[in-house]
């Protein structure tokens, strides 16, 4: 192995999470300027499917991906709504992990679960454009400097040579569940390929307490089972999803049809 | 070109194939799972956009993509529907290939190619918990015990370490074209982007009889064509395609649209 | 680095671009072929979702993302409404790029890109079946054909040694922008994943002369501006794109869809 592990050691991955699509070659053009800066790099898509401009959907992502990942990796996140304005292009180092892309609040699972791991933080404000292509456009940052701040970090840059510390990145205050009597009211955080409903209560939300059932506006359902198999086709079931958060689904179906529900819809978790 | 070579050779190649869409980011979670255990893989998606838990198209695209690749590829399959259950985990030889997914049937067309050319296949139950992530959900096995086992079998495990051998694998039984007065009767097996209708009859099927036309309901095409320049635009063609499977298609156009004709439907081919 | 650099080196990038889709694992069999080939090759997509047989599209979205890759790229565009007839299968040098692909125009943008920076072009027709697969279909010459020949450009063969000098590719002529009184006519080139309209009008065919305002159909836009944060949500604006291209957007909303416009539709620039 011995050649093969030193150059494993020098290929960090970084990912790629945008709301670009993957139609008109954009995705693209940011590894091309990536592979050309740092062609050792490993590439990995998250998603280009975020809905365009939905930063709060790009951070409910990459914090539930990026800790699957090894250390030292690399996530480019550019869902951009503000490019050319003065919100700061950022780098961070978010525990083992490292973030770029605009400073919108992206980042803000990821901060999260580096304060529940007890992993510290640092943020850059980018701003060395000896750092980044010769020409800056207005409207795709992407391309021109973030994508070549990934590379140089891939390459063994310091964010200290990339930027200037600043202490206060955006964080979006994305929802959590609240107490109630009886349970917890959460949400639909999103919903998945399969229509089911992820929401934004965690297994460790509970305590010491147990759940019960879950309720959803006039529809009820009794206790949680543990995964699809141990209830028949088209039946509404609740569990705990992978990341340990309450689900609701329908075996075999779409719970967001079934319900008529989508991200946002309030459900209520009974707990005893 | 030494070190290369070298590296080349220790650079196995994990195909991905699964219903999970890639939008949500749940594909990018295997990867970084993969990633973090056998760094020098080469990913390669075959398709994220199966039909939710329909293993019958995971089985058809495995059957038609997989002999295009190398020696030693391994192909990661994860459509399953039963998480969770009784259904086993399997790893599998089939050929100079690598099966890594829920014994559910997907592998049934890499079988068939197998048993065509004459390759030996074997199967293994995976019961090695210490062999997939610490902890595992029960609903996510693609990235907890799939994912994990493919990475060991690119940094060369052998089966023999990662289970126990079962010798029954779950076989869809695809259908297969019949025989009927002058001729045969096949179906749709899928319909592709270009609206073609991918039929499951094979050239092999014709025996030493020749094609003389096709049948579809009250619709008849008399002969076949070699390829699509044979005719003018919006003219009903039948041919043989990439797969020698028998294909209806519209020269620039869309035959299921025409045809109002889906997968299952029925397709007789005339012999002489 | 050393050996990372030496591997680096060695390591040509194959960009793919076609119409396949991403879902029936057709994109992979190109990818399986390749890598059993050259499996040094770092695999990028540009895109698969360009319509079908849309030849024109393939053009653009080539012309817009190779420059941005690094020197020495292959660049596999296969959209082929002729597969299996008269037309030539091609390879070309394009400046410091290579193109492999049918002969039907796909690459006119990039000869256009090279021309334009001053760089030498040269065109072989593929005739050599002993480097490609040992059996070629009539329907799919993406696998057969083009990917073996990717591999073995990617493998540091000569053009030379794999087809004969041609010297008038297939150009189409995509159109440019003409002069009016004051101004310039111009057409929406494609609609990106926004909904912001792309022009094939470039900020260089202003001359020495200055953009004063858009005119689409009845509706008149005052002025350019630099980037969407100079005008609030759901103003209507106009701007230079990632391209140097004229672009008409809805802040934080789509033009496409306020205008009725799609690819095509007439825009015009007045100058001063």
């Amino acid at each position: 192995m011995g050649v093969c592990q030193m150059k494993s050691s020098q290929s960090p991955i970084i990912t790629l999470l945008t709301d670009f699509g993957l139609d008109d070659g954009t995705v693209g053009v940011m590894k091309g300027v990536i592979l050309g800066l740092a062609p050792q790099a490993q590439l990995v898509d998250l998603s280009h499917g975020i809905g365009p401009q939905d930063v709060r959907a790009a951070a409910i992502v990459l914090g539930r991906t990026a800790p699957y990942f090894p250390d030292g990796t690399i996530h480019l996140v550019v869902v951009d709504p503000g490019v050319g304005t003065v919100r700061r292009p950022m780098a961070a180092r978010v525990g083992p992990h490292y973030f770029v892309g605009p400073d919108n609040g992206a980042v803000t699972r990821l901060i999260e679960w580096a304060e529940q791991v007890g992993q510290a933080t640092s943020f850059f404000q980018l701003d060395r454009p000896d750092r980044w292509l010769p020409k800056v456009s207005d409207v795709f940052h992407g391309r021109d400097l973030f994508a070549p701040v990934a590379a140089h970090l891939a390459n063994g840059a310091a964010l200290e040579d990339l930027g200037t510390p600043l202490q206060d990145p955006v964080r979006l205050s994305l929802s959590s569940p609240v107490p109630m009597p009886g349970g917890l009211l959460g949400e639909v955080e999103y919903v998945d390929r399969f229509g089911n409903l992820r929401t934004n209560i965690r297994r460790a939300d509970c305590g010491d307490r147990t759940p019960a059932g879950v309720r959803l506006g006039w529809v009820e359902i009794e206790g949680l089972v543990r995964t699809f198999g141990e209830r028949p086709a088209g039946e509404l079931i609740a569990f705990w999803g992978s990341g340990e958060e309450l689900c609701v689904a329908v075996v075999n179906g779409s719970a967001a049809a079934r319900l008529a529900l989508s991200a946002g819809g309030a459900v209520e978790l009974r707990l005893r």
